[in-house]
C-alpha cells in the first residue's frame, strides 16, 4: 500500500509515525501547508500531486473539516485510489454520496476513527452483522463533554470553570460548539446507524441537545436524585428510525455513570450477543492513529465495503420513544406543568412523554429561557 | 466449511441454530450421547465417524472437559481438521500442544468463545496486536461470582443464599467450584495471556484465590472503605510474567465497580490505543455459540493462526508486585501484623508489601483459619 496522506497535524503525524511499523505499508507523499515539516521532503503543496501520481493507490485524510475534504475525498475515489479518514464530518455529511463513489470506483471507504477515536467499535459492528442483528446502539460518544460532566460531578465547580480547564488540558477546542452543543456526537450517530442498521439517516433529522447550560446547582440535584448526567446517543432501528443527541440521567453504580474523565463507552444490543461495550480513548493522537493504520491493514487484507454491503435511506421518528424528564427553567408553560410528575427545588421531572413532543416543546421554551437545561431520566 | 459437531447441550444446540444462518457453512454430523437428539440424522455416537469422514473438515467442540476433549482435539488435528472450541480447560491445560499440532498440519485453532463468552475479547488482543504491542490485561473474567458479589453488595445478603439463588437461575453450577475459587478465571487467564503478549504461561504458576468466604460483614467493611470486590485476573508482559486472579477492592465509580449481575468486564492497555475494555455477556447459549460461529467465519477466511504467530515459554513471578491487602482473620499471625497499616474491626488492611510474600504467608495463614478472607485494594 502506497499511501498519500493529507494533514501533518496530531492525527497526520501519528498516522505517519504508526505506519512506519508495519510491512508493505509506506507513506509515499504527505500534502500540508509546511511542507518542510515532513520528514523525507515528502511534503506536497498540491493535491493534484497525490491524485494524479498512479503509484499511491491510498488516500489518507487527516485534516478535518468539510471542504476542501470532500472534493479531495471525491478526487481520490474517482481517481480509483482507496479513502481512509479519520473525518466524522466528512463521512456523516457526504454518507450516501462517499459510499456510492467507492462503490462506483471499486475502491475501500473506511473511517473507523471517526467514530470512538481508538476504540474498535465500526469494525466490532461490522463483524457483529456478520453472523447477527443489531438493534440498538448507545452510549458517550464525546471525551470533552464527558470529561466536563465528570469533573462538574466531582468537585462540584462550574460549567464555565470546567470547560477553561479542559481547554487549558487540550480536550476541549478553542471553539467548543461542535462537543458541547452535541454536533460531534450526532455525526457520530449518524455514521454508527449506517454502519449498525445499514440505514442512511440525515444528520438534520436527528434531535439535537447539548450540555452548553448545565449549572453545579443542577448537579446537586442529580445527585439528590441519585444520578449521574452524561451526553447520550442513542438510535434503535426498524422501518423509521429512533434517533436522538441528549443529556441523560443515569442512575449511579449504571455502566455509563462510571466512565471517568474523557473516555467514551459505546455500546450495541445484538440478537445474539446480547448487550457489548467497547470502552477507550475516543480522542488523542495515537488512538486515533492506530485505528487510521488498522484500516490500512484492512484494506490492504481486502475489505473493501463501507462496514455493511446494502445501505438503504430512513427517516427519523421519535414521536412513539417515551421518556422522563429532568427540566430546570425559569419560563413557565402550561404544557410542562400537565406532565409534571415530581416538583423540586427550581425544577420538575416529567411522567413519561413523547420524546418528539417534548423536544418540539423544550425548542419553545429555550426561545424564551436560553438557560434551560434539561435531561432524559433513566 | 463441513464441521463435524462434538457436543449437543447449551452451547452446541446453540451452535448448529445459528450456524444455519452461515452461508456456505454446515453442520453434516453431531457427536452426542443421544443421538436421536440432533435433528436431520446428524447423531452420530463414535467420533470416529468425524475424524475419519474426509469431507468433514472442520471439527467444533462444545463439550467441555480435559478428557475426552484432549484425544479428539489431537485426533482431530492430526487429521487436518480446523479445531473451534469453546472449551477453556482444555485449551489452558494443552496450550502448547495444540499450537504445535495445529501448526504441524497446516489447520487453524481458535477459542473465542473460551474467554469471556460472547465478547469479542481474543479477535480484538489479536487485531490489536497487528500494529500494537500490549502491556497488560486484567478484568472480570467470570460472570457467576461477579453475579454473586454483585449481589451481596447490593442486598447485603451472606454468600451462601446468593450461591443458591445463583444456582437456581443457572448463573452458577450445581458444583461451583471451578467458578468461585478461580479455576475458571485462571484458565482465561493463560489462554489471554497467550494472546496477548505471546508467552505461554503455566495454569499452576500462576496464584490463584477465590470468593468462597467472603461475608456479608466483609461487604459491610468494604463500604465503609468506599469500595467494591470484584474477583479479577491480571497479567503484565515482561521477560517474566506478573500474573494472579485474587479478589480486589476496587474504588466505588471505577468501571469494574460498575459491572452489574453476570456481565464480564476485560481490559486490556497497549502503547498507542491505550486502555480498551469490552464489556458483556461472559457465558450463556447465544452469546457463546455466537463467537464459535465467528470463529467460523474467520476460518473460511483463512485465519490460520491461534491469535499470534509466535509463542515463547514464560515463567510467572509476582515479587516484584507491591500491593495493599484487606485480610480478615481468626488466626494470629506476626507477619501480618508487622506490615499492618489500618486496623479496622475485624481485620486489617496492609501496607504495600509484595504479592508473592503475601500469598505464601496467606496460604500458611490459610491452613489455621478456613474462614479467611483477603483482597487487595485499589
Amino acid at each position: 500500500m502506497r499511501i498519500g496522506l493529507l494533514g501533518y497535524g496530531v492525527v497526520g503525524a501519528g498516522v505517519d509515525h504508526l505506519a512506519q511499523r508495519l510491512e508493505g505499508v509506506s507513506v509515499e507523499k504527505v500534502l500540508c501547508l509546511n511542507v518542510g515539516d515532513v520528514p523525507g521532503g515528502r511534503g506536497v503543496a498540491d493535491i493534484s500531486a497525490i491524485i494524479d501520481d498512479p503509484e499511491i493507490d491510498t488516500v489518507v485524510e487527516a485534516m478535518g473539516g468539510l471542504h476542501p475534504a470532500w472534493e479531495f475525498a471525491s478526487g481520490a475515489l474517482k481517481a480509483g485510489k482507496h479513502y481512509i479518514t479519520a473525518n466524522k464530518a466528512l463521512v456523516s455529511a457526504f454518507l450516501p454520496e462517499l459510499v456510492e463513489l467507492a462503490k462506483e470506483n471499486g475502491v475501500a471507504l473506511r473511517c473507523t476513527a471517526a467514530v470512538g477515536g481508538g476504540i474498535p467499535w465500526l469494525v466490532n459492528i461490522e463483524r457483529c452483522r456478520r453472523v447477527d442483528s443489531i438493534r440498538r446502539i448507545h452510549g458517550i460518544f464525546n471525551g470533552t463533554t464527558n470529561f466536563i460532566l465528570d469533573a462538574m460531578h466531582r468537585d462540584g465547580a462550574e460549567f464555565e470553570r470546567v470547560l477553561a480547564q479542559a481547554q487549558k488540558l487540550g480536550y476541549a477546542e478553542a471553539d467548543p460548539s461542535a462537543d458541547i452543543d452535541g454536533d460531534d456526537v450526532r455525526r457520530k450517530l449518524v455514521i454508527s446507524t449506517a454502519a449498525a442498521f445499514g440505514k442512511l439517516i440525515r444528520e438534520s433529522d436527528v434531535p439535537m441537545f447539548g450540555i452548553r447550560t448545565v449549572t453545579a446547582q443542577d448537579v446537586l440535584n442529580f445527585k439528590a436524585l441519585g444520578k449521574v448526567c452524561k451526553l447520550i446517543a442513542r438510535a434503535e432501528s426498524g422501518e423509521k428510525i429512533k434517533a436522538s443527541v441528549e443529556p441523560v440521567l443515569i442512575p449511579a453504580g449504571a455502566p455509563e455513570s462510571a466512565v471517568p474523565e474523557n473516555f467514551n463507552l459505546v455500546t450495541y444490543e445484538s440478537e445474539n450477543a446480547g448487550v457489548q461495550s467497547f470502552f477507550g480513548q475516543g480522542a488523542g493522537r495515537y488512538p486515533t492513529a492506530y485505528n487510521v493504520v488498522q484500516d490500512c491493514l484492512d484494506v490492504c487484507g481486502g475489505k473493501n465495503d463501507f462496514y455493511t454491503k446494502q445501505y438503504v435511506a430512513a427517516e427519523v421518528d421519535n414521536r412513539d420513544v417515551l421518556r422522563c424528564y429532568y427540566v430546570r427553567t425559569s419560563a413557565s408553560d402550561a404544557w410542562l406543568q400537565s406532565v409534571a410528575a415530581t416538583q423540586g427545588d427550581g425544577y420538575i421531572v416529567t411522567r413519561a412523554v413523547s420524546q418528539a413532543d417534548f423536544h418540539a416543546h423544550v425548542r419553545e421554551l429555550q426561545s424564551r429561557d436560553h438557560r434551560l437545561f434539561f435531561a432524559a431520566v433513566e
